[in-house]
């Protein structure tokens, strides 16, 4: 079978790899974070058809994000803490090798928001996977063999991971969580070869920790250089070495550019009160020269953050006109409720709308300056211990981790979102090295339902949405309500199918230009992994993780029944414990 | 819907709800545990298009034995310890309820062979759960409220449970293991409606405890009355108050002639040295009046048991004939490698045939005396410290705890089965209260290949069959080899397909008349659960849980390692892991 020939073939180089979409070889299938595929043996008019072809239990419990790499005749899947690796035969289902890594247990408490792993990467026969310690591991492709091991953090001082590294010609990059324990973010790069870091990026702090040029990297709104020290002078004394702006989300690169696209998440100490300045550079979209780690531009899409708007979500390259214009585009769904369209060259703004218009903290953003426009009413600043109310997004954002998709075929971004609003009341917290640094208690609830497609499907308890959204325009083309934020990462075909994942477990295949539902089916556990798609042997495959958990699930996963604990996530989701149960199984799906 | 209406229109009379094919309301279906379902929607000729409908996690690892029940709308599912149990709803697959014991971990430790729980049972509007810590719990099956709860044993002392209860009339019957640990079993009938206790009969020990009238209680070999303290009499001193008999398997019901069946453990200590005598009543059917207890008749299979053959497997009730004339018989597939054909009112022994010909502790059953003829190489009395080695069975039989299925239609037993052998070492054990009482040390290994179906395909490492079986003649019709034992209840239909799960998983239709395989899925894990069927909506469906463990399964389950551990059973199946993963996951097939 020659299909199965040329799929088997390994090639050492990643972006060769990436160029046959029998593989699913990185978090996004491709550098570019479009979570698209070429394969269109699953189109519209056959989705229906869909059915379960095989499914897998990783023997752990808690939230399984991320999703499947596939290459060649194998399939590469990680678990929540304590991290397992499988190598999967795709030919028999049987397991070719198992990675079990021994952690200490005490980095489960310093997780934020469950102990979830993004998932891994692939890159010169080694499979890298990010432990929740934070150690870097390199495996051997073919036997699960340690090949090295990078230590990038200290869990003693709140420092964990769960990102899913991704490989950049030699090097492989890695970031840290902890930003709810004072934890001071940074980009690292390792050696593929031997684990040796070749540079470090800290999200904040002097210019030369931050791989800043003051002369050369770029201001992505002033279109000039950021100038000297720009962080330092963002922040009161010495804040800043407990300033947050880690690096827990996804990465993206593009080749031709040669830049590596990334974001940073919320400042320390969830109290804006404590930390007048603009706080930089947390909540910033970063594109890197991935050799160096230079800075080549920055934009900071919520200044001073007073809502924990994280900036980590995905950067998706896109290529499209505006404006009748070809542009190299980056888009991103920030936490703060607003799309953002910048050309990936030079961080130009060109576009930022809001893609939930319950979002009401800002009522747009300032094109002139880049800022939000602040709406007074939900500015949680200077307001500690008074309880602001009804804020819209809630801190987890109108979207969190879970990957839009993108299909250069319809021109339209298939995002997974949140509808879900808050209080927030900040209070004074003090720092201790490896204990929670919040200074916030949060309640959440639905958004308000009648905005957009008014339904009443959910009673007033609609929490999520699935949108297709125009990027170009600002505009959202059609939207499926969800009664849980949808928390899991999108995949758009060329056979005009999207994918997602519902926390109550139903995987769905959407029509890409109508937005109808072609097919579900109610896997073991709700969704919180990325749906991914390859060929093997001939045939399409779409498979998911499912596994409640995550911050939307850490009521569950980890046995929580305060409303306001999980930072306010317990209250919120409350009702899913109706709907799934915890467990980590992949399921595989084909048509007959 | 009319067919709705009908299924979920409730009745408390268990037999007449038993009527309706669209339920499945105990273990085995219906009380004469065939495991054989009316329904025939899904046949030979249109099973090869089954398809996973919906799936749930459960939420908890290690081996889920037992099935869904199925009363109405409402499937009825628990898990191993702690012990959950879920109503689901069929229309929206939500969670109407759960219960959540709080029992003390400590019963875990004194669980020989993994933390199973085989299920539920329903009577009078109540789901009955047999709690691992002996704790018999009847939960309000509109709500999961506990009505009463009853405590059937002691953990201190090395009791504990995993048995199904079942209901007859006003009674709800469960039983205690621990035979490994020194305790005298009984089975014990509580109130449906108080959950008072309304009598207990022991395995060992004085008739009256025993629930043994000397004069009217049968000898079926004989067709004699037993006479008096025939236990008493089999054992030296007092060893039969630490004596096993443990009564941790399956009960069935002829409403007929009213008598409740079930079979005992192996007696206490495994080094039969240490035990002289037959050690009545282990290994021992008895057919009992479920209202007194009175044992009418009682048949000995495994007398001075010395290699752990626990006679508590099925005993299955099917009208044949044998010899030209109507019979009403019990069968049952023992531990010991032998399949029994009994008169079910009298306990004439009428067939006693290997039913794996890999059997060879004993060449055969003495029709005259019931005692099986041993083969002296392979007895292990009298050895203490000798490793006696090559006895097949192993002590987990030529089969377990997996219950097998007939069909009328067709007039065979289908029967998971082990083909296992066992090195075994008898050695000195001193009681002690809640301790492990063993006195033997067990190695596992594959069965020889070449007797029954000689087939290359597991490479010399066939741990398992799938048979059809005629019991009037003691016949194998055909056979399915399996890489591990089938640890998993069968289920057969009136559409002529016969279903199983596998170690790896696997979810396999056959059919009925040929042993031909005619679907077979993947399911997330390990499959030692049971098959079941029923009809909701006008539409068929089979469901079983996944979720290895089980004796089988230990070293997985338990995380164990040694090749002696678990009983011999590490060893054993050490190569499970290479198959599949923990993880309790209800999957449910239809046809399109
Ligand atoms: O600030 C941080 O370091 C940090 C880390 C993580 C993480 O590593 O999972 C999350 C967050 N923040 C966060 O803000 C957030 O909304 C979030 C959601 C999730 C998730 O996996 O569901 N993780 C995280
Ligand atoms: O003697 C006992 O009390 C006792 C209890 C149990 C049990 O409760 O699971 C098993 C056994 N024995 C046993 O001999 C055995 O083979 C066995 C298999 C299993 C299983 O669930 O896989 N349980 C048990």
């Amino acid at each position: 079978d020659s299909s199965k020939q040329d799929n088997t073939s390994q090639s050492t180089d990643l972006v060769q790899l990436q160029k046959d979409p029998s593989n699913w070889t990185m978090w996004s299938g491709q550098y570019n974070g479009q979570r698209y595929s070429e394969l269109d043996q699953i189109n519209a008019e056959n989705a229906g058809q869909l059915s379960p072809a095989w499914t897998f239990s990783t023997g752990v419990l808690r939230g399984h994000e991320g999703g499947p790499l596939v290459i060649g005749d194998t399939m590469y899947i990680s678990t929540p803490f304590p991290n397992k690796v499988f190598a999967l035969d795709l030919e028999t289902h049987a397991i070719k090798w198992k990675y079990e890594p021994t952690q200490n247990p005490q980095v489960i408490p310093i997780m934020c928001c469950d102990t979830v792993n993004r998932g891994l990467a692939y890159g010169d026969g080694k499979i890298f996977l990010q432990q929740a310690d934070t150690t870097l591991v390199a495996l051997d492709q073919k036997t699960g063999k340690v090949e090295w091991k990078s230590v990038n953090g200290d869990p003693t001082k709140g420092e964990s991971a769960t990102n899913a590294p991704i490989v950049i010609k030699d090097k492989v990059y890695t970031g840290i969580s902890g930003g709810e324990f004072g934890v001071r973010g940074h980009l690292t790069a390792y050696n593929v070869s031997d684990g040796k870091m070749a540079w470090r990026a800290y999200s904040t702090g002097p210019d030369d920790t931050m791989l800043i040029d003051p002369k050369k990297t770029m201001n992505a709104v002033t279109q000039k250089p950021v100038g000297a020290d720009t962080s330092l002078k963002s922040w009161g004394g010495d804040q800043w070495k407990i300033g947050g702006g880690t690096t827990w989300g996804w990465m993206t690169y593009d080749p031709e550019l040669d830049l590596l696209y990334y974001g940073t998440g919320n400042p320390g100490t969830w109290n804006p009160t404590q930390r007048p300045g603009d706080n930089k550079y947390s909540m910033t979209i970063f594109a890197r020269d991935p050799d160096t780690g230079e800075a080549k531009w920055l934009y900071q899409m919520t200044p001073h953050d007073e809502w924990d708007y994280d900036g980590v979500n995905e950067k998706i390259l896109v290529d499209q006109k505006i404006d009748g214009k070809d542009r190299k585009l980056v888009v991103h769904f920030d936490r703060n409720g607003f799309a953002y369209t910048q050309d990936r060259a030079t961080g130009e703004l060109l576009v930022a709308k809001k893609y939930d218009p319950a979002v009401n903290w800002a009522s747009g953003i300032d094109m002139k300056t880049g800022r939000p426009k602040l709406v007074d009413e939900y500015s949680t600043d200077g307001k500690v211990d008074q309880n602001v109310t009804g804020i819209c997004p809630a801190a987890l954002g109108s979207k969190d981790q879970q990957p839009a998709s993108y299909s250069p075929k319809t021109g339209l971004f298939y995002v997974p979102t949140n509808h879900v609003c808050m209080d927030y009341e900040p209070s004074k917290v003090d720092y201790t090295a490896g204990q929670p640094y919040v200074g916030s208690t949060v309640a959440m609830y639905p958004g308000p339902q009648d905005i957009v497609n008014p339904t009443k499907e959910f009673e007033g308890k609609r929490m999520g949405t699935f949108i297709a959204f125009d990027a170009t325009t600002g505009e959202i083309k059609w939207s499926v309500p969800e009664r849980f934020s949808v928390w899991s990462g999108a995949l758009a075909t060329a056979g005009d199918v999207v994918f997602y994942g519902t926390l109550e477990g139903y995987l769905k295949a959407i029509d890409a230009k109508t937005g109808k539902e072609l097919y579900s089916f109610k896997t073991p556990s709700g969704i919180i992994g990325n749906v991914n798609t390859w060929k093997y042997d001939g045939k399409q495959y779409v498979g998911v993780l499912s596994g409640i958990g995550g911050w939307a699930g850490i009521g569950m996963a980890a046995g929580l029944t305060d409303p306001n604990a999980g930072l306010g996530a317990v209250g919120g989701y409350k009702d899913l414990k109706n709907y799934t149960q915890l467990g980590g199984v992949l399921t595989v799906f084909t048509l007959p």
